[in-house]
């Protein structure tokens, strides 16, 4: 058998704990399958006191991760500290410029910072593993990276983000409103006491970053991603929406366009029976379509200390058994420089409800703004009848572009009788 | 960049023609992901005439595929002629012996000479990997044999026949009969002329048997996998299935049990709203339990020219990078015997249709067969009343062992009332 693999462990909450306890109880399972044992011999947190349910006898202590990514006794340093600048970015370029192989579920930094490491990876000749910064203990990024390489990507599209699709979930089940869920949520620890980062669509934009270099062979661009967060969907809407046959879903999306690539993350209706409508409460799902395998689904937990070190170990497996891929597919000279398109661009359907006074006249005004900006109507419905004061109209409108709708939206809210700004939902067929 | 990776392809049908075009398709993809170029530098196939659709410029012929696995200039083998004996044996074992990695679709080869031919690989030091020969384009084999590897796998199951899948899914969508779907799916190319392979479930425990290799460390054991097929599943029993909230499915299931591993194939009642019941049509799906990651599901095509090149070819890009993983997840030497569990040890719940003559006393009957072998009774339900003429009685059956199950319905059996044998379907939670 070879020699020993030698880990660091930077950050010891929930997920670094889990990641050492699952090394040492599959410990003899994972060393037959990597052809090596794997031993933990640094590790370092903020508070060396505190109990965290895992045996770290024999693991040299380090206070700073830096440090330890620099000058602990390790071959592979894993990191589990979180956020894109400060400590966990130091520790691992500390880490891979010392040869070191770094094992990261930080999205943050893989997005934020994603080819300058890679490209310090490459210089070093070392591995940068992720699997856990996507969609948790799913194996999305072996299975693009690796299993479907032979396949041209044409579209990634994923529920990447389990508490805003719990919240979505309970709403569908329950009829309750966003506010109530979220609290709700936060007493049940599925939600962060500041839940901005998960309903803001920030960390799924984080996620989808990393899917679309990879599926795409292009340079990471968080900034080239459109985010929208669930804050806004009401119960109404989602009640409507599986009244259309829809559900409503936070989705990450990336596509391959002739000149550039669209990347984007907001609420949308999707298809009752379409596979990823089945992805319900904190579950993650991923759906790709590759020129050979066509559509390709992928399900399962995406977040906690289970699946995540589920995710670590399998990253630390490959680098013990000598298993080498380029961090995003390629090397760092081949990425295109990312080209990301504008939200404009966007062509499909869209779903409107608007809050309007009921009185004559008010559907003609409506359906002339569409027709003003050529925008063409699939359905309309006004719920109940109550003349003079507020009713919901919902519409649902044939394919369009983003910029028609949003300036036949603009004319609709300048209608007298609309009394809320339109709310809008895209339709992804 | 590293020396062109040499291939000889055996075998030009759909699929192995279609291995040729993606390579040659997506070329410049390949080269930069694997960071090699690979090429296809011998074939062979029946009939040298025959137009397939791809170039074959260049390649060197060969009439007999075992000669070229011993003799042609190449560094890899694709076995795509199928059958578990004869050429297709014949030939990957050559091209073992002199020391050439094999990549196969080929499921019933593995499953009946998998261990031998894994400790081949071994002792020639070369690999021997098999996507495509499970669930098409899923890259199932590499999420279990490596994305998911540091857990202890609890259970697999999977929808592994898209025959099947599509019949069971038309016959529920339609109310038709099996006879008169098999015969579209003829019609349509989704069954074979010779359907037995498909319907009677053969093929599904081909690729039950290799999972179950892989998921606990054993030995393949085709021999030791209880097969049903779908022959005898009625329109009506659909039908009662979806009115109880459950789809009909066959499904392939392997379970480790304390004292060795239960595998079986035959027809299920699943819940409505269970990831698996989603999986409908040609698609195929996997669910898999691990220690760590908890329940994981990948979903795709399960056949077709298009996901098994993709499947094929992304085993032929880990080899090109020089990634190498044992056949089954660990060396042949660690693998298990496989002790292969009878299926009356299996412990579930059971739904039974009955014939019976409509007269007093029928139920009571039947009850007390129950009764006597202490099977509890969830359910019943009797449709239609017509006296002294057939009936359908439904029941449902709390968890039970198959033992008591079927003791139960041979005293039923033999109840006076009950005109033909008892239509049994196991329930899976």
């Amino acid at each position: 058998m070879a020699e020993v693999l030698k880990i660091a462990v930077a950050g010891l909450g929930t997920v670094g704990a889990g990641v050492v306890s699952l090394l040492q109880k599959n410990g003899d399972l994972i060393a037959q399958r990597c052809g090596r044992h794997v031993t933990v011999t640094a590790v370092s947190a903020r508070d060396k006191a505190k109990d965290r349910g895992c045996d770290l006898t024999g693991m040299t202590w380090f206070d700073d991760a830096v440090t330890m990514a620099r000058e602990a006794d390790c071959d592979l340093f894993v990191e589990q500290i979180g956020g894109s600048e400060g400590i966990a970015k130091e520790a691992c370029e500390a880490a891979l410029s010392s040869g070191k192989h770094v094992v990261t579920a930080n999205k943050a930094l893989l997005a934020v910072h994603g080819t300058a490491l890679a490209r310090l990876a490459e210089e070093n000749g070392v591995s940068l593993n992720y699997e856990a910064a996507v969609a948790g203990g799913i194996p999305i990024i072996k299975a693009m990276r690796e299993g479907l390489a032979g396949n041209r990507i044409n579209s990634v599209q994923g529920i990447l983000n389990g508490t805003c699709n719990y919240i979505l979930t309970t709403m569908r089940e329950t009829g309750r409103a966003y506010a109530d869920v979220l609290a709700e949520a936060q007493a049940l620890g599925y939600a962060e006491a500041d839940p901005s980062f998960d309903v803001d669509g920030v960390d799924a934009a984080h996620k989808l970053a990393i899917l679309a270099a990879l599926a795409f062979g292009r340079e990471v661009d968080f900034d080239g991603v459109h985010i929208e967060g669930i804050s806004r969907i009401a119960a109404v809407d989602i009640q409507y929406a599986e009244e259309l046959g829809f559900r409503v879903k936070l989705l990450g999306m990336a596509e391959a366009h002739d000149d550039g690539v669209m990347q984007r993350v907001h609420p949308v209706l999707v298809k009752g029976d379409a596979p990823i409508a089945a992805v319900e409460g904190v579950f993650n799902g991923v759906v790709m379509e590759g020129d050979a395998v066509g559509t390709s689904v992928l399900e399962g937990r995406g977040a906690g200390a289970g699946p995540t070190a589920s995710a670590v170990v399998g990253d630390i497996m490959d680098i013990a058994a000598g298993r080498f891929v380029p961090v995003f597919g390629v090397p760092v000279s081949a990425l295109q420089p990312a080209a990301s398109l504008s939200m404009d661009r966007r062509f499909g359907a869209y779903y409107v409800r608007l809050r309007v006074i009921d009185k004559p006249g008010v559907i003609a005004g409506v359906t002339a703004a569409l027709r003003d900006e050529k925008v063409s109507m699939e359905s309309i419905i006004q719920r109940g009848r109550d003349p003079n004061e507020p009713v919901d109209v919902v519409l649902t409108l044939h394919e369009t572009t983003e910029a028609a709708m949003n300036r036949a939206l603009q004319r609709i809210m300048d209608l007298d009788a609309v009394i809320e700004p339109p709310h809008m939902i895209r339709i992804e067929r």
